[in-house]
């Protein structure tokens, strides 16, 4: 079983420190979870990720891994923890956001969706169904549901379209999930996803849909696809007022620090984003002072730690004018650094998250961190 | 000063072990530099190379460091040891193989060497004595003397020719070094380099001029520039007759793990090369059994450590499968364990080497060694 705990709920918002319980450990909330698309999160170490990065619970990408290196690689290994090495729990997407972002000559219906590989052009169909027993061959702790995510600008019929084809879908795979068993001992729970595009009816019906099925915990997808932050927040809002109070939710794919802050204060449990990794290859710092582009000329001379406030040991062991150096003479070492830096730091901001909502104030802090990340220095 | 002292020498060979003393520390020769161009080893965190890998000494190119970050970042860094906070002793190249391997448009004449940087195409002038300068700024415990490096199959006038200007050029660089000092306080030693191209009678010239200077350690450069391995061998043998025996010898750049077995055979106490990160960044990897492209199909479902018989903890803690699988899809995590694998084997093998001549027995495990590690697996 995975179960949850509810430990403190902020006194003036909505924000909840929890923890949550799998087989394969516990995973404190609010969390980050790093994604580790193909079975690596790019660029770091497997003991640096559990002794200084701290992640109590990373992510795999079912379309990524399914492509390669496949189903019968992972099954073989005895899934995806003992292929990668990694003993903490694992959730999995379904795969359906790759599908609609990156997959060729996609073809849907009512039954599942038809696509050819990005790598090689190979033909696939997933299914509500399918993506099931690919993820119970991947032997993520935290399975998530096959759902239509429409764009962030979606029109009202279409978003109404795709949320019944998801309704459906969500159905099937909770059946499919409900006759399945896991494969390697190991509970595996199974999270329906609330779509709705930017329409608030849309989010409560389909929030109303999720809870009955009375999953083990939550997901809200669809969002920051485009749309306005303001409304994703309000779309947050519409749905955990509908969403049960004693499972956890889940944000997928969210976000920027202070979008993180933000949906925690709305409260959001889960989070995870490929920013700190792809951002920090770039050259970019998130850190409780600001965001820093280290490859900017100020840098050059600027022999100060990467970040004195920082949590990770590549803090204090690198300096700036180091780091800069690193990213314009494209050295590994630079992407490297960067994204062991901003993993580190996004795990702190939740866990400090967590902290002050225990300690009841978590609205005062908030306020004044959410500038603090947003602004470049 | 830098010290040497000879510990033991192989019964029936030349092979030496002993111990240099530097203000940075001990090096415990036979010993492996992994190469740190521009001020990193490639892909490789600070830590893991001190305490995974354990090198003792590491390599810095000037060419590339003069380039990029530039004399000004490095000096007001406080050297290269404090910019990339690396304790131990470094040696760096004089920057005259990168000239003459990398760089445009390059002048030679008596006084020293005009050319354009390879990256921005700012002109430059490298002399004798300049390098020396910029060596000192970086603050390297081994500076090397500026050479002439003939291709490996110059005739015997050009090899005869660039000879003369080389040895020039070498009395220049000492009486310089000798009238600097170091900048941060620590002895710097400086190793003038035989050149000679295939030439017996050149080389042996080349090591009295070299051995004349007195200097605290000596270089043999210009090999494995695409000659015969056979001939490598004799020009090292033909030299080390010459070069003192209370002075460590180092070869310049060379080779694979039989070329470092075979030399350390023939009374060569130094070594760096790029293969070990080089050929680990395209999927080779260098075993006790042998070489291993992990790329290739037959590792796909091999879930057996990267290398049982390995010393770094990444030979355990990933499975071939696993690392194959990165490489196949090009993570940057695969190139990163490639190469801590490849230089703890390195730092293995000249550690095992320098045991077996201490405890008498290095001629016949050199042997069988040579065998395995060549052979490909
Ligand atoms: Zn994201
Ligand atoms: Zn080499």
């Amino acid at each position: 079983m995975l179960s949850f705990n509810l430990l403190s709920t902020d006194v003036r918002g909505k924000a909840r420190a929890g923890v949550i319980r799998t087989d394969r450990g516990e995973i404190e909330t609010p969390i980050f979870m790093p994604v580790g698309t193909v079975g690596t999160v790019k660029g770091v170490l497997g003991p640096v990720l559990t002794d200084d990065i701290k992640a109590q619970i990373i992510l795999g990408n079912t379309y990524h891994l399914f492509l390669r290196p496949g189903n019968d690689v992972i099954q073989k290994a005895g899934g995806l923890h003992q292929f990668m090495n990694w003993k903490r729990p694992i959730l999995t997407d379904s795969g359906g956001f790759q599908v609609f972002s990156l997959a060729d000559n996609r073809k849907l219906s009512e039954e599942g969706v038809t696509f050819r590989s990005h790598i090689d052009g190979g033909k696939h169909f997933f299914s509500p169904e399918n993506v099931v027993d690919t993820q119970r061959i991947i032997g993520s702790d935290i399975m998530m549901a096959l759902d239509e995510c429409p764009p962030g600008d979606a029109d009202y019929q279409y978003a109404h379209k795709s949320l019944q084809l998801t309704q459906n879908w969500l159905k099937r795979g909770h059946a499919h999930f409900k006759k399945t068993n896991p494969l390697y001992g190991k509970h595996q729970a199974w999270f329906p996803i609330v779509q709705g595009a930017g329409y608030p009816d849309l989010r409560r019906s389909a929030a109303r849909c999720v809870t009955d099925l009375g999953a083990e915990g939550n997901a809200i997808g669809g969002l920051s696809v485009g749309e306005p932050t303001d409304l994703m927040y309000e779309m947050i809002e519409v749905t955990n007022e509908v969403l049960p109070e004693d499972k956890p939710r889940y944000l997928m794919g969210v976000g920027t620090p202070a979008n993180i802050l933000e949906a925690i204060d709305r409260g959001v449990d889960m989070f995870d984003c490929v920013m700190p990794t792809r951002n920090g290859r770039n050259g970019m710092l998130f850190t409780s002072e600001g965001i820093i582009n280290i490859k900017n000329k100020k840098w050059e001379h600027d022999y100060s730690p990467v970040d004195p406030n920082g949590t990770s040991w590549v803090d204090r062991y690198y300096s700036k004018a180091y780091l800069r150096h690193l990213f314009v003479s494209r050295e590994l070492l630079g992407p490297q650094i960067a994204s062991i830096h901003n993993l580190a730091f996004y795990l702190w901001l939740v866990k400090t998250a967590r902290e002050k909502i225990i300690a009841g104030n978590f609205a005062s802090w908030k306020s004044k961190m959410v500038q603090n990340v947003a602004q470049r220095i």
